[in-house]
């Protein structure tokens, strides 16, 4: 059979949210591959995530310049488009899997590279076990993103220290703006980030303290359960000692019985319920029971897509495990993610390993007990010793007329071979 | 009289909101009257501002390093503390202006540098009106700085080009961010940046779009009333041309009768008034009437303190006036403030002007309607080839350990002389 014979494609996909440099790991895999055509052909990544390939919306990378395709490590946000979309289990939905692998065939792709977090590394290794069974092996290899940090096995997620180090930056010049204007003006800062599970990010603030009493103040994770009395207590104390207070809140910050302030009740003049933040929560609350002037931020997409202050260290790591993944899968590899590993703290030394995507599917790393100070609102030395080397360095996009030179590809689709249509 | 002989020292204060470049232009004060000892003994700053002159705070900037007075060009925030106070008129508060006076007097100090907004200047001016009146002239000089870029005749304000460079990136990035998650998860982002008077921040936001249907695709100004019904349509339009909307919302966006957005009457689960921001006012009306999922950010101080992507022209401009007010004030003028004059558009071209307080005193600048697109939702290419230099440039600041190297004074005050305390 002629087409056994055919050098076999590779399928490349990002998943649920996007960050600063996951399209940093699109380059790796793009480039390395090139680096090896006689086993991988081609790159086709998924439009829009896996639904590029339930849908055979294939694009074809080879048409990118390599000038382009080498932009993407400058370039946030997910150059091919990602999709917050799971496939279900195989007993609920085998449709899906069946529909995958029908595509893979009629594409000759051999290799499926799939760049996200916890739940995508689920994905991954269903794609794999249903290659078996279907008579199409797949080599699967999951490559680690997230902003949350909070995929299992790997000591850090690329995404994580970028946002980190805009979190770290973005709360130090606030707080010296509200240090400057505290004595007639803004008494209470808070700045409001991402972290529904895991308080990362808000961990990551942290990092500017240099000596007691430095913002920022109190930090909220969704790890420690808010008690509004002690909090209340705690912000009195800043302002009375530091003349003002900086929060940094994590969305997911939340009551001992799990239910998020950020669904406090709050309803709009319709009477509908708000979809609100947790930093109006909190500032309502300050400004209720201690009558502080407040002011906060939301900071939102604009810290997961920060590419103008990524960290170095995690632009490096997003190519590397890029990279590995390629390297692995053409050394036969298969069933697993790509993962950090930390050899040392200071100076900082990591190398690229590997776990079976089993062990990583579905599971969520926390913050350790060890990383949070006994009052509940700050990072201990061991966090920070963890955290430091993942802001490390500037990676700093190029500039033109005063912007960042983002790319934006050209993501021509490859012709459809089959003649069904699927509706996810 | 022997202290008649004395050379005079120099007050210099920071007013109202601080900005990433505010410091810069007191290192152009500093930095500047080093250079003319025979002239200008010590400048003093106000210990929080205007307040510090009037209970007799003053900061001794002398006894700072030159390397720390250096390094206020790189950090962001009011380095001696500003104040949000305004001095009232003559007839209701003459005793404010007398106290300051007698303060000048007991410090020798022959020039006032007040470095604020256009309500700043109107201190600056009585101040000067003042001492003619008491017998005790002193050199009255403005220095503006706003990142509201509201001050009449100065073609550019200090601060502003800083604010509006964050705001065109961290649009940008986000917008990537969005698009790359359209399709399956957020199809109408908000970004609410301040102004509450006037657009020209949100303008910057303009300046990203290369060509049309480019975000940001809506821009709401303070300028232009808001039609619910007309911008729930446009909503709609993009939304289903682009597969998605972002829209930058001033604070200040209003409605024909003058009531702002951010009034809208949300109310908190107690039934208390919810002081809440424009963007989820925005953005539960566009889930209610059009039912598109949103997220919105709220970018608050982060946007005016982001010293991190200070545009170079606006640090060099920040600089540049507080140096011209020391020069202009040694060379006997007064009770002026600098400006920016701009001498062409591109190449940019500029230079240092001034113009008489009264002036300027109380006198804001509205964005100019041939600035705004007919729609009221975007910018004119006027508008465009007015904003484009201001961002012009990177000035980064040092980084340690990942993290900006932000200075911190001394701060050391100068021994009071007056036995009378004064009471605010």
């Amino acid at each position: 059979m002629k087409k056994k014979m055919l050098t076999k494609n590779a399928f490349y996909a990002q998943s649920g949210g996007v960050t600063a440099v996951i399209n940093a790991s699109a380059c790796g895999v793009i480039e390395t591959a090139k680096k090896h055509k006689t086993k991988i052909a081609k790159v086709y990544a998924g439009k829009n995530g896996i639904l590029g390939a339930l849908s055979e919306n294939l694009i074809d990378t080879s048409l990118e310049s390599d000038k382009e395709i080498a932009a993407l490590l400058y370039t946030p946000g997910g150059a091919f488009g990602s999709a917050r979309y799971k496939l279900k289990g195989f007993e609920e939905n085998q449709r899906e899997y069946q529909r995958l692998i029908k595509v893979f065939k009629a594409h000759n792709i051999g290799y499926f590279f799939y760049n996200g977090g916890g739940d995508s590394m689920d994905t991954a290794l269903k794609v794999s076990q249903m290659g078996e069974k279907m008579n199409f092996p797949i080599i699967s290899i999951g490559i680690p993103k997230t902003v949350d940090n909070d995929i299992a096995v790997t000591d850090s997620c690329p995404g994580f220290g970028s946002v980190a180090k805009y979190i770290a930056v973005s709360t130090h010049e606030a707080s010296l703006d509200v240090l400057s204007m505290a004595e007639t003006s803004t008494k209470v800062f808070i700045l409001e980030v991402m972290g529904r599970h895991a308080g990362w990010i808000a961990a990551a603030s942290g990092l500017i303290a240099k000596k007691q009493n430095d913002p920022p103040h109190m930090i909220l994770f969704p790890e420690v359960p808010f008690d509004q009395k002690d909090f209340l207590s705690h912000v009195k104390k800043n302002v009375q000692r530091n003349g003002f207070c900086v929060i940094v809140a994590s969305e997911g910050a939340r009551y001992k019985n799990g239910k998020f302030l950020a669904d406090a009740g709050t309803k709009d003049s319709f009477g509908h319920k708000q979809l609100g933040g947790v930093a109006p929560v909190l500032a309502q609350t300050i400004k209720k029971e201690l009558g502080y002037k407040f002011h906060y931020a939301i900071a939102d997409y604009l810290q997961r897509s920060a590419r103008h202050l990524a960290s170095q260290t995690d632009l490096d790591q997003a190519y590397a495990v890029g990279e590995a993944a390629v390297e692995m899968a053409i050394d036969g590899k298969k069933s697993l993610m790509i993962t950090i590993q930390r050899l040392s703290d200071s100076p900082y030394k990591w190398s690229i390993g590997s776990v079976d995507l089993s062990k990583v599917a579905n599971n969520e790393k926390k913050m350790p007990k060890s990383f949070i100070k006994k009052s509940g609102y700050g990072i201990t030395n061991s966090c920070r010793k963890y955290l430091a080397p993942l802001i490390e360095g500037e990676a700093y996009p190029n500039y033109e007329n005063g912007l960042p030179r983002y790319t934006t590809l050209k993501n021509n689709l490859v012709p459809k071979r089959l003649k069904t249509k699927f509706v996810v």
